[in-house]
């Protein structure tokens, strides 16, 4: 498909600032972009098997072509695996490659290779470069940008990590060609969500654009990848570290991770997160935030794209269990992101019951 | 003791500025400074059970007179259980005590436990706040200043680690008076390597001084402490992530650790960093960088302090394995820190052959 025009995302962040390039069929540009964004000779490439088969010997040619000296590192990337057990595996492997302050790390796969490889590198030495290739859509417009790395504890997901910046992100369209079309719709919900909370001119795009864009049409794909990246820098770069802005970007998260939790993570973060946002708008309206109207918009993008809305029928106690509300918190506020309007939301501090009514459910 | 003025010094680095505050037999102040400081209301001590037993007491109930809420977390301080299974058991404990981002883990001891709870308050959440107080004199002028922290591999010394700067460190004299003196050495150690490669006339102090210094005389003892802090201060505020000045720090570690490893680790750090500082002071001068009378001074110094200047006879190829120079490395350079006069040293890469020349130890 090798036509769709090469562009660049700036993500700003003072001395850490990096560029997210996208395009399509680019493996061979990869490694002179290597080269312009690091001072590094040795990359260790980190991917799981199965992403290795399809995308290793591209991406190595392209490095060996510029004189980068390339080691391979595979690890399973199922979520199950995103330990500090596999994270140990790459420090053995980082020291047995000799990998020192001046090597980079390139983690080649979705999120979960990301999040693992990122954390290695972040951690490694007191952190070594490091560069995304992510070949999910919801790796391309969300894990990939904004330095979040870590891994998960048997108590809960993501409970240990850095923020570790890139040096340079790496998107290739083509392997999206690949991706399961559930995991397609996953990346879906995240563009969605960037829309529906920083620009209504992009959410009126999707609006426009939706069929077309799920079914991978390079070019209206690549201009909403751009756009979807371009939010995500925006946010990133004004609040690096999560202090308040970046928080917006939880938006359909509370209830999107209670139901990834009730459902024993079955069911993808993309889709959860989907039902989230459709609830979260529809509290956001029931609170007096948002217009019915609103609410309508993007419960109705949402399901024309593939994705569900439907919260699945867990008691209502089950619920505040999985957001964390345990009988001693029950006071305490919840850091809630509202829907305003579309392009538009904020976070309020809500109690629990005004996230979960006594009436949940009983619609 | 209850005399010594309470002094602070900054250590200024952006939005991660902190103080370091020197006092003795100040206890009773920390829990204010902790609410000056930070924004939490649960506090984690960390400590080991012997330490814990000698201060965890009027720690606590300083924190608790101001309202904090304490939690106790006792862990072994011994450098060979600085590792990821210790840093697992902490953020086990951190859960355990529900901690959230606005808690803050307060690392009661040495270096070994500031560097482990360092590393998981670094990577707990993607990072929660921190104090250090630190309860040797090595920790206090070195290891608790800068936010170096980390722990060890089965492969190496601090080869996992985060820079993640404290929001206070804490320093009592008073608990010097417990330390072992080989302990209290190993302090001065680092403070004279401070003074021999920032500030001659902290060193000129040095040498009127050292023998009421190492005896811990309070009045002279504070003014040493407070000194050393502020150069380590400097050095760390104008190269926060070690990318060049902060190197300079590694005065007499090239040579010092490669001993430490050889001795199996038996040997107290600073005791084989005054071994490495003055070797790396006599190959300064053989190589033309400093004169022979500032090595005299330095390891006359060390040597009134009660520190060890003699290098242990290993064969020279066991050095040379022990700074990682192996047969394929042989023709690359070593960052190696050199002095060029008392207050003042620079960093040169320099070849094995000229740390390590044939004619070694064959005087």
């Amino acid at each position: 498909m090798n036509t769709a025009v090469h562009s660049r995302v700036r993500v700003s962040l003072a001395s850490r600032s990096y560029d997210v390039h996208i395009g399509s069929g680019n493996w061979e540009k990869l490694g002179p972009a290597i080269i312009e964004s690091t001072r590094s000779e040795k990359v260790l490439v980190v991917t799981s098997p199965e992403i290795g088969r399809l995308y290793r010997r591209p991406v190595v040619k392209s490095l060996q072509g510029v004189g980068l000296k390339c080691k391979r590192i595979d690890i399973p990337d199922r979520d199950r695996n995103k330990n500090l057990r596999s994270v140990s595996r790459l420090y053995d492997a980082f020291l047995e490659a000799e990998a020192d302050r001046s090597t980079v790390v390139l983690a080649l796969g979705g999120g979960v290779i990301g999040d693992m490889a990122g954390f290695a590198s972040a951690t490694y030495l007191r952190g070594i470069p490091f560069i995304q290739v992510p070949t999910t859509l919801l790796a391309m417009v969300d894990a990939s940008i904004g330095g979040k790395t870590g891994v998960n504890l048997r108590q809960g997901k993501n409970l240990v990590g850095s923020f570790h910046q890139p040096n340079l992100v790496w998107i290739n369209l083509e392997t999206l060609q690949s991706l399961p079309r559930a995991q397609v719709l996953a990346g879906f919900a995240e563009i969605i969500k960037h829309a529906v909370i920083w620009d209504r001119t992009h959410f009126r795009e999707l609006e426009k654009t939706i069929l077309n864009a799920v079914d991978l049409e390079p070019k209206v794909l690549s201009g909403i990848v751009r756009r979807s990246c371009e939010i995500k820098a925006e946010v990133v770069s004004k609040d690096e570290n999560e202090q308040g802005l970046r928080m917006l970007l939880n938006f359909g998260h509370t209830i999107g991770h209670a139901i990834e939790s009730l459902g024993k993570y079955k069911l993808l973060h993309g889709h959860c997160v989907a039902i989230g946002m459709v609830y979260a708008a529809e509290r956001s309206a029931a609170l007096g935030y948002a217009s019915a109207k609103a609410v309508h918009r993007l419960r109705d993008l949402l399901e024309r794209s593939g994705l569900p809305s439907e919260l699945p029928r867990y008691p209502r106690r089950s619920y505040l269990d999985a957001i964390g509300v345990d009988k001693k918190r029950r006071g305490s506020k919840i850091n809630f992101v509202v829907l305003e309007r579309i392009g538009k939301a904020k976070t309020v501090p809500l109690s629990p019951m005004k996230v979960l009514p006594q009436s949940f459910l009983k619609r």
